[in-house]
C-alpha cells in the first residue's frame, strides 16, 4: 500500500489531497483468447481494457455506475493522459490483478496509478499513470466533478 | 459474380428483388496484430469486424455514411441474424477481400451474403449470411428503411 | 434446462450422445465501455467474446485450461460454424449470464448451444449454435478429440 | 515535418541518430462502429490499434513484414513504454491520419513519435511517444535489432 500522491506545490486550483491511508482497490482479470495476439501474449492495447474495467469497478464500489452517472449527472469520465510501462507479458489463462490507487484530485480531473500483476510481491507486468477528465456528456467539454462524487473518490 | 438471391416464394410482404446482375461489392482488409490471437491466426470474432467494415463501405459507396443516417434519418442498421462458416484461418499480414452481395430486401430489413477471401478462385476463408434490421436510433425499435435508401440498395 | 440434442439419425460416425440430464453451464459477464459502440449498445461482435469466455470457463471447470491443452495435448479448439440470433441489445453496466449447453459430440468436433440473458425467464438477448472443431495446434488440421476430454465433455 | 529527436547526450550505447530530414510516414485510418463506444466517440484503447497499424505499415514500407521478421529473423517488436495525450475525440466515419516519426535508435530498441490527426494544421487528436523493444520471438527476451533493419529504420 503506497501513500497517495499529493501535489502540494499546487494548492490553489481545486486540488484535494487524497487520504494517505487509502487502500488500493483491486480487481481480478482473466486473460482469454480475445486478449492475446499471434506473438503468444496479450496484445498491448488490451491492457488498457483491463485498467478501464478496474476503474469502472472502483467507481461502482464507491456507488457510481457509469451509465447512471451519464443519465443522471450528465457526465462521462474520459482518459486524458496515460503513461504506460509494459514490463512483462501476460499470457492466455493468466489470472491478473488490476489495481487502482487514486492520486491527485482536481475539480474537473483526477489521476490514478494502476498496476497489473500476476502474483503478489512480483514486479507488476504493467504500470500506468492515468489522468481522467470529467466531461459534459452532451458536449464533451470539461466540467466539474460533482461534489458528492469528489467526496467519495477522496474516501476510496 | 453470383446472381442475387430473390425470394420469389414470398412476394406480398414488402420484399423487393435485387437486380440479378448486381455486382459484388469488394473491400480490402489487411490483418494486423490486433486481429490475431495466440493460436497464431485471426480471432474468430474479428472477422465480424471485417464484414461490418465492408458493409459500411458498401453503404458509403451508395452515398450513405452511417453517422449521417443516424443524425439525419434517425435510423441505425443492426445485425439481426448471422450464419457463419469458418473454413480456413487468416494470418498476420494477410490481405483479404471482403465482399457484400445484397440478397432479399424487405421494408425494414435486408440480407447480404458476405465472403472473406485471400485470393481469387480459392474457397473463401469465411462465408456469411447476414440479416440487417433497420432500427429507430432513439428507441431501438424496427422501423422502415427510407425509400430513397431502399432504392439505392436495390441498385447496388 | 433443455435436454441435449442427440443426433440419433447418424450413429456410425463417432457421435456420442450427451447425457440428457446435463446441466447448463453458466458464466456471468459484465458489460464495460470496451464492449459498447456509438449506437449506445454492445457491438455485435463482442457477444462472440462473451460466448468464448463462457466456453473457456466451461472447459476449465471440466479440468481443461486451453493453454495446457495446447502445450500438453497439442490441440486447439476453433469455431467452425456459428448461427447467431441477436434478439435484443445489451447495454453498458449490464450483468449478463452466458450459458453453455453441449449438444452433439463427434470424434473431432462438437456443438454447443449458447445463450446470453440479462434476467432469468426472459427471452435471451442472443441465441447461438456453435460448432467447435479440434485442430492439431501445429498444423491447424482437424484431429480427434482426446478420449479423456471427450469423456469429460460428455459428463458436463 | 519535425526534425527527429537525436539524443546527443548519450552517444556511447548504441544510439544512432535518425537523419534530421526524415519525412514523417503517414497512414490513413477510417473509424468504424467497432472503434466507438457508448460515449459516442472512439474507445481510448482503439487509438493504440491505429498507431500500431501505422507502425506496421511504416515497417512494411521499409521492406519488413512482421510475420516474415518473426519467421526469418526470429524477432518481434513489442511496445515497451508509451506516453499518450488524448486531446480530442474521433467519431464514427472520421478519416484520420496516423503518423510515424522515428526518434532515438538504440541497438535493441527505438522510439517513435506518433500523432493522430483529422485534418492538416489542426492540433492532433492524439499525441504519443512510443518506445519499441526488439525481442527474441521464442523466449521474449531483448535482442539486438538486425543491422540491415537498423539501417533501413535510420533511413526512413
Amino acid at each position: 500500500m503506497q501513500p497517495a500522491v499529493v501535489d502540494s506545490s499546487n494548492t490553489n486550483d481545486g486540488i484535494r489531497p487524497v487520504k494517505s491511508d487509502s487502500p488500493t482497490f483491486t480487481f481480478p482479470v482473466r486473460v482469454y483468447w480475445e486478449d492475446t495476439d499471434a506473438g503468444g501474449v496479450v496484445y498491448h492495447a488490451r491492457y488498457l481494457h483491463f485498467l478501464e474495467r478496474a476503474r469502472t469497478e472502483w467507481l461502482r464500489a464507491a456507488g457510481f455506475g457509469q451509465q447512471r452517472l451519464r443519465d443522471e449527472a450528465g457526465i462521462v469520465f474520459v482518459v486524458h493522459h496515460m503513461e504506460l510501462s509494459f514490463n512483462a507479458p501476460a499470457r492466455l489463462d493468466d489470472m491478473l490483478i488490476a489495481t487502482v490507487m487514486p492520486g491527485v484530485l482536481r475539480s474537473a480531473s483526477f489521476t490514478v496509478a494502476q498496476n497489473l500483476t500476476c502474483a503478489p510481491d512480483v514486479k507488476p507486468l504493467l504500470q500506468a499513470q492515468v489522468r481522467i477528465a470529467c466531461l459534459d456528456a452532451a458536449r464533451f467539454r470539461p466540467c466539474p466533478i460533482p461534489d458528492y462524487l469528489l467526496q467519495e473518490i477522496a474516501k476510496t
